[in-house]
């Protein structure tokens, strides 16, 4: 060890305060982990969306009056300027920077001031990182798809081209070709006689499917693993779907739920093993695809077993409210302070601040976030008032979030409803049209 | 096929006269190959939609001409019967019964006698299977979208009786959130605030795409790399897409195609790693899911530079028309020997075990099919007259298949034609709406 | 367990009484769950090695003086009965033998009646499952080396033959080669002048290990995160390895944890990628192969990362002892009263069984295991005497497993001393050897 | 299309002569293949191995008295000087450096000249490709043996502290266990009570045995359809593993081959399926191990099956030996003519220029190379004399290489009758001791 690592110094401390391994890292942050987490030397490729869904949103916010017309513009023409730097690869990615939405945001800070911190008002980084994703995305897409234009529009015209050259087809039944045929084979699927017998992607589709369906399953399963140990204990799974013992009844096994989380390995194997079997097969029929059926049959056996079980675990597990509703505690309303404050005209990321600050000095005092009186609050900022009491209240928290999708009673309700109603669409099509391809992707 | 199995007659001339191996199969297959080769322990799942496809392909036959009514009457008929078999779980499976193809045409033919055999008439065995399985699959997609419904279900009722239930937010920013958006996360995708940042099923299907599309590419370089074998030669690889030295121009290593055939595992790589790292997070979003950019990143890069290049090979490649030309043979056309035979009225499974003795008759006589005279087919079958000789040239055998998808120039004109217009109107779209999320399955 | 299923009390509360989902299933478990958890239609299989797995087991408890030597003969004749039963094709599985193990002792039971009770002293069924398996495969190993071996053999054999025929190699430096030495390449690696360029064993080799490493690290990281939860509150996890903001010193983000977990997915894609990549290429080198370089060097950086924070995190993460010990529950030590009855003579599912009453009779009373009285516990068995005290302590449960691996601190101690001695010789071996390969087998 | 490649002019010209795809590049090669298939992008990373080998490499050359020892010597100091420059960061790569082997050899010639070409006497650039890697990952594997180390240390040294903290053990058997024994679990397999049950290693690694060896079966296969296709014909599969009908006895599937190619899928699925089943979960028993045995089984079978048809279809097939010959041809001597140079003095990188020269002049005059005269050849080195005439020998060309490995007839014979040794003290080994755990990496 000490070969590569001579200088080392691992001091095996008490268990409590002392880091055991100290001395690898100097600063607050391991400088391995920083940059294990770090993620701005590849998502930086990404710039242009986030600057482009930056731009989007603050005009969102105008509209919502929640930035002034001047603050926005102000946004807009920084983020142009930031824009412009990356073009001519003039932006300097600083230390601290860890990734592009960071990046993007410090630069506009320095180059606008106080307004940039309203960019963020009502949006974390994550849906920024899957926004950027879903822009960049769409243009990637939009180039692949012009890619295989070209490649299509290449074997299409050299298929004109080659119209009278004939040669053997090389499939199980060997019968002269048109080598223009061949050539179209591979993009006119169901609409040539070469290929009709030799293509399997609505077999690998299904197998995907599959797999996607059980993973989102192993996520519900994990979950409901998590709520239910004895220190969660916010759900009791029914004996139904437990194993266990009648000798042991404070025991159970959360068999059906580790079995379904189980599953998505499983099926995903399908899927990769079929992918496999197809890799560098030639054209046409070969034995090999054989390998589809037990594939097909095993997918369909487990996702049926699956939703089925899961169907009964859901509609019979016991929740606990009471001890849900406990582990509610009154750090979680930080962001709401926070909101208390943008209401008052803060700029989100200010606000964000103060209210670090407020959990900073309840912690300090020991005693949870409501039990600061308006005098604490008022230490941190003179905007907090007697009327900062309607924040405390954990069902008021909630209910503020009442746009669609949101958290408020009257947005779940809504989305119940929704639900409810695209069921009976689903159900009564299913009962007249019996059979549906792939159409239930929304559902999964 | 069925018959074949039966009649094999196996002369093992391994070049030193005797099997190396021998003594471990006494049979004419090995019997170890035969079980590795049979799928009826499976595919007779598909029993009924194997009877359901038949029964709709000898109507389509009947509306040809190439079965008279009283005949597709009759295989319907019998097809009840074996339904009936399978249903009351009275259908034995036979010794040479090795797929339930075989299996349902062995149990008809033994109920209903020669008609049997018109069945058949242009479709192979390997239209069969996967007519089945696209039927099977339709029922079986059928039944998934019910539990998935019924999942549904369950959880948006639940949902709707636990709505003033509260609990805390598992996600980086934690909040007080309601029990029943939680429920509803699952299915509400976009719908719903708590998902959106957790959820990647976009990114998932796009290297499950990416890795579909490669797969084929894989396919068509490796049919291209066959036929550039020295010993094929049916296709030069152009200079720019070859490696080799310009020292020794003979050799040129087809580096393109096998650096395309090589990506589709790549590629998939990335798709199986992604899922993987899917598979068991609890819900909303995890720092796991940053592994989700440089795979997708990496797909793209990946899949721009193969769909290039491999149009680059397409348009560059020399065709050598007179060797492709030289791999046909007379034994190409022993299907169309069947064919003037169902022409004259034999039903295709007799037209078959006749054409297949004009071939060993050939063979034993060691000259192409096309010398064999009048006199010596007519030994086999009086229906052979001087017209047969119209069966002996390959552009004609070609020219007989003019269905839409077929061989005949006119088929492949048209096809072409057809593809021309696609990408005519997919090009014009993508001026105007210049980008298209996942919209490219068609042409890949 | 098999006794359980007949006897379970289901009383299933859900939160609103009346199941959502009622209907679909009468009796206890749902029948499409029992079928879901069932192992026996394929575990069956395993029949021979569970009774050799049991023989030699009871031989051990016999010398440990846990059964008699009469009982020893009793168990080992009607396993001998059992396993003639089964190789006549004579075992009849009965519903409730879900799995082998299962299924053996109850019909051992019912040969020998009460001694067969005796054979699970001190194993669990998970312990029999590993052990069965271990067993089989094997057996299975052996079987495949002779396939292994026959087909060299019928290789070699073949080559001898074929000594004199030459022919093109097809590699990208084509050559004459003799025949007999490709025929020898697929089993003589390093040993062969061919394969030496086409085999890369040692890189898939190399990327499994890195995917099997980072999946005991996905599991390490799991735990870790379970642990650090605010319900759990075993462990915190130090800053260093956490993101989150100083603004919120309450919350904590386990980003190197989730961060390590994610990485089991990516290695074990790009070892996925490599073998598809491999899968169906001809022999010797092939310019898909250069798909090895960045799988190898990814799998490198990664692993190397992550073992790396994984050592920070462990070292300086910050241990709870009294909520963990808080954690503790009398129920625990229910296999402790067991085998306190054990010890004074009552076959261990008869103590088993009285154990579990023994909890009942808690939970009627509402109250912990510790606070029965001796005349509560005599009601179920007149063996439960005063001393019975000695079981309810956590720290004499753990005592009581000193043998090596056992959880008596003394086995905890001398696994420490083993492991610091493993790690000196290592680390020394290291310092003048610098490089081995493929030798940490043992340490992750 | 037009929209991001407005500039396109796709001109489909006649079949022979033109690029279809003109104007995309300009060039002889096209630069988006040029920068797909090169690596010095990523494999400039093996820098120092590369320098490493190419110096042991030339001492084993001085040793053959292929290079004096002066040159030698200036080889070893240019490689130095070469690895100083990568050290300081100032190596330069220039256009044409593909690779690090080009970009080191080019580098090596500008500092030292002429001797330079006689490095790569007797081995090729794949030879090296395969040397580099495995010389850089010995130390990558140093390096990940330290890390792992340091890991294991601070979880032990973690132990020893932590000895006496108590907790529950969150298995299915939930007992109190010592934290210590927890953190041990890890790296104490089988040496420790709690991950007995709950570690599947051996699994994993069975699994992905089955699909390594799998893989090589699969490149056996392709091999063997490749040879025996028609236009091949150098091999001829027995009818007893090949399908098709006595009724076309010239037509022959190969479907063992096919679906032997195939199962390389279907096993990599299960170990893909397993890898992602273990992933993630916590430690010690969880009922999502249950997916082991049907893995291990369907694995099992494969593997069976797979090696008994192998062997099968090894030993009954016919292999046509004119036919093989007959593809041979003068061109494959090109490198016994830069050999014959080499003999007489001349570097190799020399030798090999003059050789494709050689080559070009056949082209030219449309004969094979051995019909070239001595007259001829000494326009391009006054070196070709009558002696020449002695590489123009296939056989001869074969017997040169009689180091183990070679191509010479007594390589090989010493080769077969090595394996003959090694297959008759395995199977010995075999017959007295019945099984061996993971023993044939060696034979697959």
């Amino acid at each position: 060890m000490h070969v590569a690592c001579s200088s080392l110094h691992v001091s095996v401390a008490a268990r409590q305060g002392d880091k055991l391994w100290g001395g690898r890292f100097v600063g607050d942050t391991d400088p391995v982990m920083e940059k294990f987490n770090a993620s701005i030397s590849y998502d930086q490729r990404m710039w242009d969306a986030d600057i482009r869904g930056s731009k989007a949103y603050v005009k969102a916010l105008e509209k919502a009056e929640l930035v002034t017309t001047e603050e926005m513009n102000s946004i807009l023409q920084g983020m142009d300027q930031v824009s412009q730097e990356w073009s001519k690869g003039a932006f300097v990615i600083k230390p601290g920077d860890e990734d592009i939405h960071t990046a993007n945001e410090r630069r506009l800070k320095e180059l606008i001031g106080v307004p940039a911190g309203k960019l963020h008002t009502g949006r974390s980084r994550n849906d920024q990182v899957v926004t950027d994703m879903r822009l960049w995305l769409r243009d990637a897409i939009s180039v692949l798809t012009e890619n295989t234009l070209q490649l299509v529009s290449t074997m299409v015209e050299r298929a004109a081209v080659e119209i009278d050259v004939l040669f053997p087809g090389y499939t199980h039944m060997q019968r002269p070709i048109c080598l223009s045929l061949f050539l179209s084979t591979h993009f006119t699927n169901c609409l040539n006689s070469m290929d009709a017998t030799g293509q399997r992607d609505f077999v690998a589709e299904f197998l995907f499917w599959a797999s996607l369906c059980l993973t989102h399953l192993s996520k519900m399963a994990e979950d409901l693993m998590l709520y239910s140990t004895k220190e969660f204990s916010f759900l009791m799974l029914s004996d139904a779907y437990s194993t266990g013992s009648s000798l042991m009844p404070q025991k159970k096994n959360a068999d059906s739920l580790e079995l379904i989380r189980s599953k998505a390995g499983r099926v995903f194997g399908r899927c990769a093993g079929f992918m496999m079997t197809l890799k560098g097969l030639p054209s046409t029929y070969n034995k090999d695809l054989q390998e589809d059926k037990e594939a097909m049959f095993d997918c369909y056996d487990t996702v049926h077993a699956v939703l089925q079980v899961m169907a009964g675990v859901m509609s019979t597990l016991k929740i606990n409210q009471s001890v849900m509703e406990a582990a509610l505690s009154p750090d979680m309303l930080a962001t709401d302070v926070a909101y208390y404050l943008v209401r008052k005209g803060v700029p989100f990321r200010e606000a964000h601040g103060m209210s670090g600050k407020v959990v900073v000095m309840a912690e300090s005092k020991q005693i949870p976030l409501n039990q600061l009186t308006v005098e604490d609050l008022s230490t941190i900022s003179p905007l907090f008032e007697s009327d900062v009491s309607s924040v405390w209240d954990y069902r008021s928290s909630v209910e503020q979030y009442s746009a669609p999708g949101g958290t408020a009673k009257s947005s779940v309700t809504a989305q119940v409803e929704q639900l409810r109603n695209w069921l009976a669409k689903k159900t009564s099509t299913l009962t007249s049209v019996p059979s549906h391809l792939f159409n239930f992707k929304q559902a999964a």
